[in-house]
C-alpha cells in the first residue's frame, strides 16, 4: 500500500476520535457548571447576576479543551503538514 | 486492496464512530443540566425565567461539543479532501 | 476481496454499531430529566406547565444527539456516497 | 470466501449486537424514569394523572432510541440494500 | 472453510450474546422500577392500586428492550434468511 | 478444521457465555427489589401482603431475562438447528 | 489438531468461565439482600419471621440464576452432548 | 503440538481463572452482609441472636457461589473427564 | 515448543494471576467488614465482644474465598498433576 | 513501507490521541470546580472576590494541565525533531 | 527460541504483574479500615484501646492477602520448580 | 524497518501517551481540591489567608506528577538518550 | 531474536509496569486515611495524638504494599536470577 | 531487529508508562487529602497547625509512591543495566 493513503488513513481516523473522545468530558463538565449554576441561582436569586458571570468564564474554560480537539481535528483534515509534504512529493 | 477502497472505509467507520461516540457526554450533561433546571424551578418559581435563559445557554455550550462531531462527521461523508484527491486522480 | 464487498462491510457494522452506541447517552440523559420532572411536579404541582414546557425542550435537545447518530445510521445505508461511487464504477 | 457470505456475516452480527446494546440505555433510563414516578405519586397522589401523563411521554422519547436500534437491526436483516445488490448480482 | 458454515457460527454466537447483553439492561432497571414501588407502597398504602397499575404499565415498556433483543435472537436461529438462501442454494 | 466441530465449539462457547452474562442483571436486579422488599415491610408491617404479592409479580418479570437466556443457552446445545442439519448432513 | 481436543478445550474453558462469570451476580444480590434483611430486623424486630420467609424465597429466586449457570457448567463438562457425538464418532 | 498437552494446558487456565474470578462476587456480597449485621447489633443489641441466626444463613448461601466455582475448578485439576478419556487413550 | 515447557509456563501464569485477581475481592470485602465493625463498637461499647465475635467469624468466611484461590495457586505450583504427568514422561 | 511514512503516522495518530485524552481530566476538574464556585457564591455572596479570585488561579492550574498536552500535541505536528532528521535526511 | 527463556520470561511478567495487582485490594481495604478507624477514635476516644486492637487483627487479616501474592511473587522469582527442574536438565 | 525509525515512532508514541494520561490524575486531584476549597472559604471567611496557603502548597504537591509526566515527555523528544546513541550511530 | 535480549525486555517492562500499578491503590488508600484523620482532628482536637500514631501505624501498612512491588521492580532490574543465569552463561 | 533497538524501544514505553499510570493514584489522593483538610480547617480554625503539618506527612507519604514510579522511570532511561550491557557489548 502507499504511503499517501495510510498518512490519509491515520488522519481521517485520528481526526474523527480525537474530536469524539475529546468531546465526552467538557460536555460533561459544563453539564456540571450549569446544573449547579441553575441551583445556586434558585438558592441566591439576587447574586444571578454574579453566578451568570462567573458561569460564562467557567465555561468558556471548560469549552477551551473542547477547542483544542476541535483544532487539532481541523488541522489533520484540512492543514495536515505530513499530508502536503508527501502529496507535494507524490 | 487498492488506497481509494481503504479510505473509504476508514471514512465510514469514523464518521460513525465519532457522532457515536460523540453524542454520550453531551446527552449526560444535557440531561443533568435540564434535570437540575427542573428541581430549581420547582423550588424557586418566581426565577422560572432567569433559569430558562441560563439552561437554553448552557444547553447551546454543551450541545456545541455534539455539534463539532457532527460537523467532522458530514465532513468525512461529503467533504473528505483525501477522498476527492485520491478519488480524482483515481 | 473485492473493494466493494468490503464498502459494504464496513457500512453495515458502523450504521448498526453507530445508533447502538448512540442511543446509550441519550437514554440516560433522558431517563434522569424526566425522573426529575416528575420529582419537581410532585414538589411543586402549581408550576407544572412550566415544568412540562422545559422538560419537552430538553427531550428535544438531548433526542438531538441521538438523531444526529440515526442520521448518520441512515445515511451510511440508503445515501452511501462511497458506495454509490464504488458501485457506480464497478 | 465469497463476498456475499460475509456481507451476510457482517449483517446477523451486528443486527444482534445494535439491538443488545441498544437495549441497554433505554431500560436504565426508562426504569430510572418509572420509578421515580412512582416515588412522585406516593408524594403527591392528587397530581397522579399529570404524573402519569408526563411520564408516558417520556417514556415514549426514550423508547424512540430503542427503536431506532430496532428499526436498523430489522433494516439489517430483511431489507439489507447491500445484500440485496450482491446477491441480485450473484 | 464453507460459507454455510460460517454463517452458522456467526448466527450461534450473536444469537446468543444478543439476548445475554440485552437482559442486563431490562433487568437492572425492572429491579430500580420494582424496589421503588415497593418503598412507595410502603410510604402510601393507599395508593398501591394506582402505583400497582403504573409499575406495570412501566415494566411491560422495560420488558419490550428485552423482548426485542429476544426476538432478534429467535429470527437468527429459527428464521434466518441469509441461512436460508444460503442453505437453500447449497 | 472440518465445519461440524466449529459450529460445536461455537455452541459450546456461546452457550455458556449467555448464561453467565445474563445472569449478572437479573441477579442484581432482584437483589435490589427483595432488599427493598424488605425495607418496605420493616417500614409498613401492615402492608406486607401487598408487597409480598407486587414483589413476586416483580421478580417474576425480572426473572424472566435470565429465563430467556437459560433458554437459548438450552436451545443451542440440545435443540440446535444449525447443528442438526450439518450433523445430518454429515 | 483434531476436532475431539478442540471441542474438549472449549468445553473446559467455557465450564469454568459460566461459572465464575455467572457467580457474581447472585453473590452481590445476595449480599445486598441480607444486608437489607439485617438493617429490617434490628428495625422492626417483631416482622422477624416475615422477613425471615421473604428473605428467603428471595434468595432462592437469586440463587436459581447461580444454579442456571452450575447446570450449564457440569452440562458442559458431563453431559456435553457434541462431545459424546464426535468421541463416540472418532 | 499434541492435543494432550493441549487439554493440560487449557485446564490448569480455566481452573485458576474460575476461582479467582468467582471469588470477587462472594467476598464482596458477605463484606457487605457482614458489615450490615455489625450496624445491626450496634442498633438492636437484643435481636443479635436472630440477626446472627439470619447472617450465618445467607453466609452460607452466598458462600455456595463460591463452592460452585471451587468445585469446578477442583474437578478441572483432578476429576477432568476430558484429559482422562484423552490421557487414557494416548 | 516442547509440551513441558508450555505447560510449565501456563502454570506459572496461572499461579500468579489466580491469586493476583482473588486478593482483589476478600481484602475489599474485609476492608469494609473491619470498618463497619469499628464504628460499630464506637456506637455500642457495650456490645464489643458481640460484635468482635461476628466480625472474625465474618473475616473467617471472607477469607476462605482468598485461601481457595490461594490453594488453587499452590496446587498449580508444587502438586500440578498434569506437570507430574507429563514430566513422568518426558 | 517507508520510514518517514510510519513517523508521520505515529506523529499524527499520537497527536490526535494525546490532546483528545487529555482533555477528559481537565474538562471534568474544571467543571467540578466552577460548579462548586458557583454554590459557594450562592452561600456567600459577600466572599464572591475572593472566591473568584481563588477559582481563577485553580483554573488556571487545572488549565496547564491540558496546556502541556495541546504543547506536546502541537510539538509533534508542527516541530517534530524525529520528523525534521528522517525527512532531512531522506 | 528455548524453553528456558520462555520460562524465564513468563516467570518475570507473573511474579511482576501478581503482586502489583494483588496490592491494589489490600490497600484500599487498609484505607478504609483505617480511615473508619479515626473516625470511630474521634467519636468514642474513651474506646480507643478496643477499636486500635480490633483495627490491628483486622489489618493484619487484610495484609495476609498481600502477603500470599508477595510469597507466589517470590517463589516464582526465587524458588520457582519449574525453573529449577528446566535449568537443571538443559 | 530500520532500528532509527522505529525508536522515533517508540518515542513519538510514549511521549504523547505519557503526558495524556498523566494529566488525567492530576487535573481531577485538583479539581477537587479547588472545589472544596471554595466550599472552606464560603463556610469561614475569616481563614481564607490559611485556606488559600494551604491550597496553594497542596496544588504544587499534585502539580508536582504532573510535571514528572512532562519531564519524561520532554525528554523522550528532545533528549532521548536512545535516540542520539542510534542517531549518532547511524 | 536471541534469549538474552527477550529476558532483558520482559524484566524492564514488569519493573516498569509493576510500581505503576502498585502505586494507585496504596496512594489512595493513604489518601483516603490521611483525609479522615484530618476530618478526625478537627472533630475531636484532644485526641489529636492517638489519632496521629494510629494513622502513621496505618499508613505504615498501607506503605508496606507499595514498598512489595518496589522490591519486585528492583530485584527485577538489578538483582534478577533468570538474567544473571542466562547472561553468566551466554 | 537488533536486539539493542529493541530493548531501546521497550525502555522508552516503560519509562513513560510507568510515570503516566504511577501519577494517576498520588494525584488523587493528594487532592482528596488535600480537599479534606481544607474543610478540617474551615471547621476547626484553632487546629491549623495540627492539621498542616498530618497533612504535609500524610503528602509525603503519598508522593512516595509517585517517587517510586518516577524513580525507576529515570533508572529506565539514563542507568539502565540491561541496556548498558548490551551496548557496551554491542
Amino acid at each position: 500500500m502507499d504511503p499517501q493513503s495510510l498518512i490519509a488513513i491515520a488522519s481521517i481516523f485520528t481526526a474523527g476520535i480525537t474530536i469524539a473522545i475529546g468531546a465526552i468530558g467538557p460536555a460533561l463538565g459544563e453539564g456540571r457548571a450549569v446544573a449547579q449554576a441553575l441551583t445556586a441561582m434558585a438558592q441566591q436569586p439576587d447574586e444571578s447576576a454574579t453566578i451568570t458571570r462567573t458561569l460564562f468564564v467557567g465555561l468558556a474554560m471548560i469549552e477551551s479543551t473542547a477547542i483544542y480537539c476541535f483544532v487539532v481535528s481541523m488541522i489533520l483534515i484540512f492543514a495536515n503538514p505530513f499530508w502536503n509534504q508527501v502529496a507535494g512529493a507524490g
